[in-house]
């Protein structure tokens, strides 16, 4: 009964480039993370992409809902960029039934001292092992079903429609 | 339909008094952890002791399950030293019906980088907003009823029975 | 016998803008960065700018050279963009006379957990106390007369020339 | 022209134990230290022995100035403990001519995030290769000879004497 974490970008493992100045994707910082958290439950963690979820296309999402439906764990939390996070979830619950999936990420990269993304990853953790089959979004302690919630982009914290 | 989080001490509020060298109780450091996290759940944080848990009487065992049964909210997070959490865990069982109550704390103090604290913290919060009714304890991404957990002391964590 | 402190801005001071993913200036972390360091040498910190020193022109330096002369104390820290670090010695070099002037800056932003600022921060200050009379570029626990130091961009790195 | 470091404990160096609840400690952390300041100058580490410099006695100072003496370097950096670095200092003082010599330390641990002691070990390898021949206490930002230095306990602060 592990729980399969699968890692696509997004702040939460966004590194500074101290040849250009810039923020960039090395590696994932989950791994990390999961040591940090001292986590003692069962995790399989794959990589399927690195990039910022504003450069994400259907096809992506469409790789990440085909990996969730393949995979043998009915447990998953996905680590995914704020500012797409609700249209590929969206896409998978249209494509995974029977599996509880929970998305997250981060508003600060994990690399920042002030990172809010172990207290993130922690909280998506439990969620996935705790909610019923479905799609969800956890942000921030929060966690709103995919198909009640957006990211309010001027105040950057997601929240429940009306 | 917030959350209440007592905060009783243990390794989490732990820190260096730099003057003695050895590790000491000032304050919590939980609304500063829930600020890193962002935590956009509403939270009561209430300060019920700040002591090492092996050194928490009976008594104070009865106080901390008197504040989660007089309190308004049903879904509690408890802050606790790890080595007496089952037990504290126990009488708050005996005591307190139909809330659900999530014990928690950390391996390592927050106040080190390397702490498991706010991941822990992440955990515990979804947990009690996720689960029904009972006691818990919410540790390293594992979640424990509470007659079906202790601490192997030896491997410094918690597993459960059987 | 104080040591003034000059802000320029530079990767020292760059935090993440999280509404827009980026990396951006609002204030200095210099004060913090010395109470952590636990600062016992009185000093004055003094925010002249707050820029990327790639965008810096001749009349930023000049400004900072003026600040350096008219300032009552004959040690002196600047911190500044490692880009053009150099370009601003050459400028105070010409302009500052019988002073003790050590610039530095970081590779990594102080917001970042593996920041090199603290470290470059307090080796700048003791240089600035133990040097004579003289225009210098401190990082990485090496000083460098500002006659004898460009940045090797490839690198990331300071070097002597020749 | 290399700076020797030599790792003699303190609280620079302890960590926590979570098995016992105590500081205790394990290995350095002064190389991991160096890689976070991106340490370019030539540095030799040396582990004389990890201790708490109040149970330090005097054939310990008698070896750490045996190796000062016997080393290749002229340039040389002590980590120690703060209680006693006085008292060491003077041992090396009798025992060590034509020398510069530097004992650091931290008021709080590196492992804690607040740690003043990365900001201390810049300093001090900065004063190791600016000061003329002598033994000295650098903390905090400030740099005293041997011969005019006491810790106040009651402050936990290190001042000039007279």
């Amino acid at each position: 009964m592990s729980v399969r974490v699968f890692i696509t970008g997004g702040t939460f493992d966004k590194e500074y480039n101290e040849l250009t100045g810039t923020l960039h994707f090395e590696k994932t910082h989950v791994r990390e993370m999961l040591e940090r958290g001292r986590c003692m439950v069962g995790v399989q963690v794959s990589v399927l992409m690195m990039m910022d979820s504003l450069d994400m296309q259907h096809e992506q999402r469409v790789a990440i809902a085909h990996a969730c439906r393949t995979c043998d764990e009915t447990q998953i939390v996905i680590t995914h960029g704020t500012d797409t996070m609700v249209d590929t979830a969206r896409v998978i619950a249209d494509a995974v039934p029977g599996k509880t999936i929970v998305l997250t990420g981060a508003m600060i990269p994990y690399a920042f001292g002030s990172s809010d993304g172990l207290f993130n990853l922690g909280s998506a953790l439990s969620f996935a092992q705790s909610l019923p089959a479905g799609v969800y979004v956890a942000m921030n302690g929060h966690v709103f079903r995919w198909d009640n919630v957006r990211k309010n982009r001027e105040r950057g914290v997601f929240e429940g429609l009306a």
